[in-house]
C-alpha cells in the first residue's frame, strides 16, 4: 500500500485541500480529504518536486504532492498514426475528403517497426498531456497490398506494446473496414484495411492477445448494411465504436442509398447501446438524437479534430439534455491536450449559441476525465498552478478547464505507477526521431 | 552593428535556411537568406542556447540562433486588467453581459500601483509568447469614484511604465467612453472611465507622455452620436480604435436609436479610415463589409476571446475577400497566445465553412505577426521546433501555425535587444503574485 498527500485534488465534485489516498495493485483503496471541506483561497507556487512529510501523518510514509492533481483524462477517440500529419496536412484549400486522401498516404508508410515507434511516441505526447488511457481505432490492418502479416496482428499487437512503453492504458477498438464508399470498392490506398467481410474481421479480432479489445464499425460509409450486425454481434460482451454523421455528405449518402439516416440505420442493426461509443455525431436530427438517449449510446465528440477538419459544431448541449453520456477524444491529434478539447467543446457551442456557460467546469471534467474514487484506478493527473497560463487563476476546477495547457502538467500517474515526472523535451525529441523517419 | 545568423526564419514568404541579419539602432538594416533559396527539409534539436560561429562569417561577430525564428507577433487589441479574470468569471451561466459586470468588478479595484504591477506581469507573459508589440485599449482612467488622479493620465502612464519594464512595445490606445449605453447615463462602476465629453477626454489624451498613443471611441454604446466626430477630428494623424459589432444586441439597440447599423454611423461619422482599427466586426450586413473596404479602415479580429465570451464567428473571409486588411489580438487574455489566434480564425471559419484552408498559412502569419526585413522593427521570435507540440511538423509556416505553442517559445528580441530568454516559469510566478494580491 502506498499513501501520497494531495495539496489539492478535484475530489466528488469538488477541488479539495489535503486528500489523503491510499493506492493498493494499482487502484484507490481511500479517499479522504481534510476534515474541513471548505477551500482554501489560493494554491501558488510551481515547485513539483515530491516533498516527504505530512501535518496529518498517520505515521506510515506518505509523499506530498503539491500542485492542482486532477484524475487521469480519458481519450475515447484515437489514431495514433495521424500524429505524423500534423503540420504536414494544411497545404492549400480542401476539405475533410482532401484531407483523408493526405492521411492514406501516410497510412501505407506503415510497417509494424515504424508504427510501434510511432504510436509509442505519440502514447507519450499524450501520456505528457494528462491522458492515461486511450481507445485506439485501429484499421491499418494489413500490408499495403492486402496480405495479411505472419502475426495477422501484427499492427494492433504494436499498438498494444507502445501504449505498454509509454505507460498509458489501452483500449484497441480494432475496426471493421471493408467498402470505399457506399456501394463502393475499397481504392487502392484502403487495402491494407480489408478483412473481406464481418466473418473475417470478427475471427481476426477474435486472435488479439490483448485484455482491453473492442470492435468498431468504421462507419456506414465502409460497412455494408447487411455486415452492420455482424460486427455488432461479434462484438457482444464489448465495446463498439463507429465514427457517425461527422460530415453532412455521409448524412446524404446513406439517406440517397438507403432512405435512413447513419444513426438510424446503425439503430437497426442492433449496433446502439450501452456498450456503443457513437464517435462525432456532429450532424444529427432530433430522431438521431433521441435514438442515442433512447439506447444509452455514450457519444465521443473530438472537438479539436472537428475544428480542424471543418466538421462543424456537434449538438453537444442538446445530447446531453436529452441524457445521452458524452467524452471526448483526441482524433486526428492536430492537437494533443485535454484541457483544449474541454475548452473547445464549450467554446463551439458558446459560438454556436452566442451564450456563455454552456456546461459548467464540473460537467467539463467529468466528460474528460476519471474520478478519484475508492475502487477506480489510481489515475492522476498533477499541473502547475503557477505556469504563465494557470498562475492567478484560483486554482480550482476552472484552472483545470480553462487555462491549464499540457506543458503545465508536471507528474501523471497510471495505476499508482508514475509514467511522467515533467521531461516534455525528452517527448518531444522522441517525437523527432520517430516521425522524421517517415517522412524522410 | 550586430548580427545573427538564423537557422531558419519566415522571410519574404517563405521559410528559409541560414538567414543573416544585421541590426542598427533596432531595426534590420540587412536580411540575407543563403543563396540557395531551397528550403531542407527538417530542422530538429531542441538546443536553444546560443551559439557562435557561423559557416558564412564574414568575419564579424555573429550569433547563430537556432530553430524557427519568425517576426515578432502583433497584439492589436488588448485590455491588460482582464488577465485578473483568467478562470474567475467561468461560473454559472451567463453572456457577454454577465461577464461585463464580473469585468467591472476588477476594474474598480485597480490603482496606479497595482494596475503596474498586473500589467507588468501580463505584458511579460505576452512577451515570453511571441507578442513584441501591444495595442493597449484604455479606458479605466481615473480614480472608482471618478475623482481624477493628480496626474490625470496615473493609469495610462502605469501602463506604458508596465511595456518599458517588460520589454513590449506599446501604443496606448485611450478611450472615449460617456454613457452606459445608448442613451443611459454611466452606471456606478463605469464613473472611472468618464471624462465628461468629449473634448475633455481629447484635452486628457493629449498630455500623455509617450510616443506612441491612440485614441479610442469604446463603442458606440459608450460615445453618443454627437460626440464621435469629436473623437475621431480629435485623433488626427494618430490611430483610432472602435469595438464594433461584437454582439447582436448592440447592432439592434443602434439600429433602434439610429436607425442605421453601427459600421454606418461611425462611417458618417468620419471615424473609418485607414488609420482606424475596427475591433471584433462580427455580426455584419453586406453594406459594412462593404464600407470597411470602402475606408481602408483594418478589423482586428480577438478570435479566442470571441469564443470564450460567445459573440459569434465573425465574417473574417468575407472581409478578406473583399480587401480588408485583418489582424489579431488577446483582448480579454483569456488566452495568451499568438499562435492560437492564428489558428483559431482559420478553425472557427472551418467550423461555420464546413471547409478547410480558409486561410493560407502565410495568409495567417500576415495578419499576426510582422515582417523580418530591411528598415523594419528588429522584433524576433524563435521557437523550439521539437517540442511534443512541434516535434515532426516538417519546421515551416504550418509548424508556426498550426503546431506551436507559447510554451515553445525559446526566445524574444524587441528591436534587437533580447527580452525573454526562455524562463517561463518565472513569467508565472509574478503573474501569480500581482495577481493574487488583488483577490485577496
Amino acid at each position: 500500500m502506498t499513501s501520497y498527500l494531495l495539496e489539492r485534488a478535484w475530489v466528488d465534485g469538488a477541488m479539495r485541500d489535503d486528500v489523503l489516498v491510499t493506492v493498493e495493485d494499482g487502484v484507490f483503496t481511500s479517499v479522504t480529504p481534510a476534515t474541513s471541506a471548505e477551500v482554501s483561497s489560493g494554491v501558488t507556487g510551481s515547485a513539483m518536486a515530491l516533498t516527504p512529510g505530512n501535518p496529518r501523518s498517520t505515521g506510515d510514509s506518505e509523499a506530498r504532492i503539491p500542485g492542482l492533481t486532477l484524475p487521469g483524462f480519458k481519450n475515447t477517440h484515437s489514431h495514433a498514426f495521424h500524429r505524423a500529419l500534423r503540420g504536414r496536412v494544411q497545404v492549400g484549400e480542401g476539405s475533410f475528403w482532401t484531407w483523408r486522401d493526405q492521411m492514406y498516404d501516410v497510412a501505407n508508410r506503415l510497417d509494424p517497426d515504424s508504427y510501434h515507434d510511432l504510436a509509442r511516441a505519440t502514447y507519450a505526447e499524450m501520456v505528457a498531456a494528462g491522458f492515461t488511457s486511450v481507445s485506439e481505432f485501429h484499421y491499418v490492418h494489413h500490408q499495403p497490398d492486402g496480405t495479411p502479416y505472419d502475426d495477422p496482428n501484427a499492427l494492433g499487437h504494436a499498438l498494444v506494446a507502445a501504449a505498454a512503453d509509454a505507460g498509458i492504458r489501452i483500449r484497441l477498438i480494432d475496426t471493421c473496414y471493408l467498402a470505399g464508399g457506399i456501394g463502393q470498392p475499397l481504392g487502392p490506398l484502403q487495402r491494407r484495411f480489408d478483412d473481406g467481410d464481418a466473418d473475417r474481421w470478427a475471427a481476426r479480432m477474435a486472435e488479439i492477445e490483448h485484455d482491453q479489445v473492442g470492435g468498431a464499425i468504421h462507419s456506414v460509409r465502409a460497412v455494408p448494411r447487411d455486415q452492420l450486425a455482424t460486427v455488432a454481434d461479434a462484438t457482444h460482451g464489448r465495446e463498439l465504436h463507429v465514427h457517425v454523421s461527422e460530415q453532412p455528405a455521409e448524412n446524404e449518402a446513406c439517406l440517397a442509398a438507403y432512405g435512413i439516416t447513419p444513426i438510424g440505420l446503425l439503430a437497426e442493426a442492433g449496433a446502439l447501446g450501452p456498450r456503443t461509443t457513437a464517435v462525432h455525431a456532429t450532424h444529427l436530427t432530433d430522431r438521431d438524437i433521441e435514438l442515442l438517449a433512447e439506447t444509452d449510446t455514450e457519444v465521443s465528440f473530438c472537438p479539436t479534430t472537428e475544428r480542424d477538419l471543418g466538421d462543424g459544431i456537434g449538438p453537444a448541449r442538446a445530447l446531453y439534455e436529452a441524457g445521452v453520456r458524452l467524452s471526448l477524444g483526441s482524433d486526428s491529434q492536430a492537437i494533443i491536450d485535454p484541457f483544449d478539447e474541454m475548452r473547445a467543446l464549450e467554446g463551439h457551442e458558446r459560438l454556436a449559441s452566442i451564450r456563455r456557460g454552456r456546461f459548467t467546469a464540473g460537467q467539463l471534467l467529468g466528460f474528460g476525465a476519471g474520478r478519484i474514487a475508492v475502487g477506480e484506478p489510481a489515475d492522476l493527473v498533477t499541473v502547475d498552478p503557477a505556469s504563465p497560463r494557470t498562475a492567478g487563476t484560483g486554482g480550482d476546477e476552472h484552472t483545470a478547464v480553462y487555462a491549464a495547457h499540457p506543458a503545465d502538467v508536471r507528474r501523471v500517474m497510471v495505476g499508482g505507477r508514475v509514467v511522467f515526472d515533467g521531461d516534455h523535451a525528452q517527448v518531444g525529441a522522441d517525437l523527432d526521431r520517430a516521425i522524421g523517419g517517415l517522412w524522410r
